[in-house]
């Protein structure tokens, strides 16, 4: 169990207001927006693997930090791109983590493993060279156990909705599965998300045949750039039916832009000829934007935008492991000229919601809360990824609330591909809700009645309206 | 009356030297050298109009904020562009407020509001959808006593000196009528500031018909450049006669540029024939901040630059209701290549002064106080717009310190149009000034009668020394 | 003496936890792996002039606070570049910094300078315009003994390594005289670090006789860019002689570049010739860093970047009294496209280690820590110049330890040509990072014994590892 006060301010009477408020978020359910758990990992109910594969090899948080200092990719068990053999032994790659443990102090990913450790596989001893086996060996024990199989976890956990994310591309077998089950389809317990980057982003390798694939998945002729609006606006209809209430898009940068019907099928077809340009790539996924945009006032998609991160900027770790590795480096992103053609367009469009991430921190206060506190459409997503930490999110809360208040957060999205880490994550999350909440009552700056109602809000009732969670209920 | 602990830090020992320091401050005289309020609000002595006139439809802060959750400026009784009917019963507007009060809690403008309700009008009954008419009724009961006459109130808020901005074009016939009661004039209790910004945009609509009346109510022929610069010198010292110490200029971008006589004069022309680009738009504007410094050099105005704002962002919003209701949007600002051109010039020259304000606090340590910290002529100008809040305030304070310290920082400003709301603003700042010290003096970093100095400095000598308001006293 | 609780958190729990790990750094033997001290105050070992010409004349921190006020740099006997005489009277340039002391509250250098008042010259005197000439007697006094001259204080100090920084250029005299006298060397108390911009930067007047005296001063050819190398490396070797474990580069971008052996060639003819533009300077100091940096992974000298200051922006005051007297000002620095040719070929090559610093506190958790936490060649330095206060060394650990750690930090660099400071300054640092530790403690996020070790290798171990001052011992 962690401290019942961690995370909490130290002075005595905010301390004390802190408890109360996190006493009435702790046990609500659990509302997950957003996230990469892989929905096969549900439909399966399979056992997890050992320890190493369940914590290291997938976290590219901590793969990455290792990495920082010298340790390799490979001695982790990252897969390789060609082949090459990496550490396949468990117990030595957890031994890594026991002796880079000190790496991790004052992290975030220090204190999801803690947490999840303790407070999901009840193992509390604490991480180091000395216990290393002792921690693998009664996480190994608990790991076999049918309590903690993934539907039993979840269950567990108290998981109201689980969004998944996945490619146009992907047949949704897994989610039928779940749905044949009880579990998914619309208004289930896991649903799907919309997330078309890899047929939109020409600089994506494979673009042109990934185009080809969606039109043989929607049955459409994506040879033109109608027909690939039209195969898009029918995976759309086929992501809905499998419960999606939102959209995901994923680029480099926060810009949009209005090409025009004939402005966009030209870069379109020079992108199926092999002759665009960079610049064509940045305006065809900024166009695609647009086109997403109208597809969501028609079919109710929440838009989440994650822009600005420079995807694969460590060259070696991409060409050796892939993408998702932890390769992907933040960048200053623009969202005020970026976002004005899709703005000026539908911001103020009743029927248009817009969730606005960022890895830029210098943009809460000076662009989204703005943005978010003065648009009809837009909301500020949860802080994301380097930012998700407890700083981050007391940060993010100091920065915007004074200008978008708040109701234009759409609530915590914990983001992540570490299914046993989700309850922890929210804890975290609710824990420093509370923590900010506290502060503002101890100021005279906020009523403790109007703090009650405001942390029940931003974990649970806001995420659940803002992505459209409420109405597709069964 | 506001908790007497409002928005001091809840450590018993910060908290306690806070009280000590706010007490010297909370009574002195209020310096209001930055505004927006209309002077005939004060020259006419008329009775304000109903709360909802008087708090809900002018302030773009509460507006936007309720247009960002779905509620149309028109059912709030804001103005349209083209005459269309808008909402016009004061109570049913105010029940949208009183429902939608939830939206902001933990912002700036509840704290406003809250104060000013209970601070100036003695209602200290909480706003609710429960309580909307009694609060109505209340407020527009003490509005109709002369009590609450905007003269009266003035004097009862103990403001020494209130700043309101006009442009070039107004025959400042208000501050005429002030001037003859005794409450205007060089020296008096209400100036003006010259805000030269709609004759030096050319891409505000409408520019060469002001420049044209420009020449008029100068008595200059503003067909050419020179004559230009001869009706804006002439306006300044109108505007000095009418008690003016500073000038205003809200442009874009913190360029500024020397285009040379001869080519500012080109610009001007393709200005007047309708041929400027936008880039001439910029480079006019940059020009011009250098002639107005040139200007200020000689007539000893001071300079307030506001930089950094996208004006109508919101397209929609000022097609539908014109400018300042909440439509514009900061902007990532770079005042170290944009003031470069100025400073290198007449950066160190001490009759110059330049009163620099941001919406882009990532300025504060890396630009700003590096810049005012470094030339004789720059002040930091207090938090702005966005930025003014007591969040804001405090950031400021720890973010410009190290490199400025206390004595290049201009003072508060309350730059609101909000006339009843001007006491509390101050008192949130002084609030806000006595914690950052009070800080100081527990952590030892400044002594406890060095903190009190700093506070009365800070809350009144300062901004009046700064802005030049202690040498034009009757 | 400090008081014991200098810049710990006023709440009585993190205080006591603040004090004791305080105390396990407070003796610890300084680590100086970058700074301006004049090797030759060290190997002459003469007794230091007048506390005026101490403590303000060289201390642009001061001399520029007070510049901002109006107070001219000649009037404080900073040299005039024309050789016009300045104020040459120590005792009145100390009343002017008496009289404007206060200008300094709440500023590092007002810690800095009462702290070495107290603490190395045990003057606990207010300084103030009553105090002037007490207080400079008192310190005067105290500089003529002989337990005040350089080797004593730095004796006193517990300096374990201070690395003085120089050019290319540099004879190396005076770590000659120091090696001689057992103070210097490989290993030695007195090392140098090798500073090749002005023999990099195109745009520093004089570019051109310097490498010709560059081909001088190492015996090699500097008329072909292959013999600028050969030179270069020849310097490098007789820095690594002298003790030199690093390099420094202060550019004013991060932008790195590899223009091939043939452009690189290129631009440095132009550059002989006097033709290079400014995109070749920019160009070339880019490039000139991969050179750099694939010396250092033949030769081991770490690489220090200091990308981010536009020198001389204030013209008047380079004209008149030179370089490095305040008149730089930080720019916003993209570290994220700048790196990437640097890191996309030798990012993760274990033999590199480049340590980066900024100006920007925006790139804190936006850039460098992501490029620390994700690179095993890429190092954080401190918070450097303008950012090297108490709160900026408080925000910098709140910025970058979620995502680089405290092991990814090359921990405090004093940078400083203020001597005397040096131990107040490493005092104030381990006090914050004493300060930052107990917050997490005290949240429950960190054990106390982790802490207590974290404390110690971000004073100690970690600059000693880094800058691989423990590999070099004689």
């Amino acid at each position: 169990m962690p401290h019942p006060d961690l995370l909490f301010p130290p002075d005595r009477e905010v301390r004390a207001i802190a408890r109360e408020l996190f006493a009435l978020t702790r046990d609500l359910p659990l509302i997950c927006p957003h996230g990469h758990v892989d929905p096969a990992l549900i439909a399966d109910d399979a056992p997890f693997g050992d320890p190493a594969r369940l914590f290291v090899v997938p976290d590219h948080y901590v793969t990455r930090m290792l990495l920082s200092q010298g340790i390799p990719p490979a001695e982790l068990g990252v897969p390789s791109v060609d082949g090459t053999t990496v550490q396949a032994d468990g117990r030595k790659i957890w031994h890594l983590l026991a002796a880079n443990w000190h790496l991790f102090r004052g992290t975030p990913s220090r204190l999801w493993l803690e947490q999840t450790f303790a407070d999901v596989f009840g193992v509390e001893t604490p991480l180091s060279p000395d216990t290393a086996d002792d921690v693998y060996d009664l996480l190994s024990e608990r790991l076999a156990e049918p309590a903690y199989r993934p539907r039993a976890l979840f269950t567990r956990f108290g998981i109201e909705t689980l969004a998944t994310t996945e490619s146009p591309l992907d047949d949704l077998s897994a989610h039928a599965r779940l749905a044949a089950e009880g579990w998914g389809g619309p208004g289930g317990r896991v649903i799907t998300t919309f997330r078309p980057d890899d047929v939109v982003d020409l600089e994506w390798a494979g673009w042109a045949e990934r185009v080809e694939r969606l039109g043989e998945v929607a049955g459409a002729d994506t040879s033109t750039f109608t027909g690939y609006l039209t195969a898009l606006r029918s995976r759309r209809e086929a992501f809905i039916a499998a419960g999606a209430t939102s959209s995901d898009h994923g680029h480099p940068t926060a810009a949009t832009a209005d090409l025009g019907p004939e402005g966009a099928a030209a870069v379109f077809e020079r992108g199926l000829h092999g002759t665009a340009t960079a610049a064509d790539a940045e305006s065809f996924r900024a166009h695609m934007i647009l086109e997403f945009a109208r597809m969501s006032i028609e079919d109710g998609l929440v838009m989440q935008l994650h822009p600005g991160s420079v995807r694969n900027h460590n060259r070696w770790l991409h060409a050796t492991h892939g993408r998702d590795v932890g390769g992907d480096i933040p960048q200053a992103t623009d969202y005020v000229r970026g976002l004005e053609p899709l703005l000026s367009r539908h911001g103020n469009d009743p029927r248009l919601r817009v969730v606005v991430y960022t890895l830029d921190e210098t943009t809460f206060s000076r662009e989204i809360a703005p943005l978010a506190g003065g648009y009809a459409s837009v909301y500020i997503g949860a802080p994301w990824w380097f930012l998700d930490s407890p700083d981050g999110l007391r940060r993010f809360r100091e920065a915007v609330t004074d200008t978008a208040g708040f109701y234009n957060t759409a609530g915590f999205v914990d983001d992540t591909r570490a299914f046993c880490s989700i309850p922890v994550r929210h804890a975290i999350a609710r824990r420093v809700d509370a923590a900010h909440c506290a502060r503002l009552v101890a100021e005279h700056r906020l009523d403790a009645d109007e703090a009650a109602e405001t942390v029940v809000d931003l974990a649970y009732r806001l995420p659940r309206r803002i992505f459209r969670l409420d109405r597709s209920a069964a």
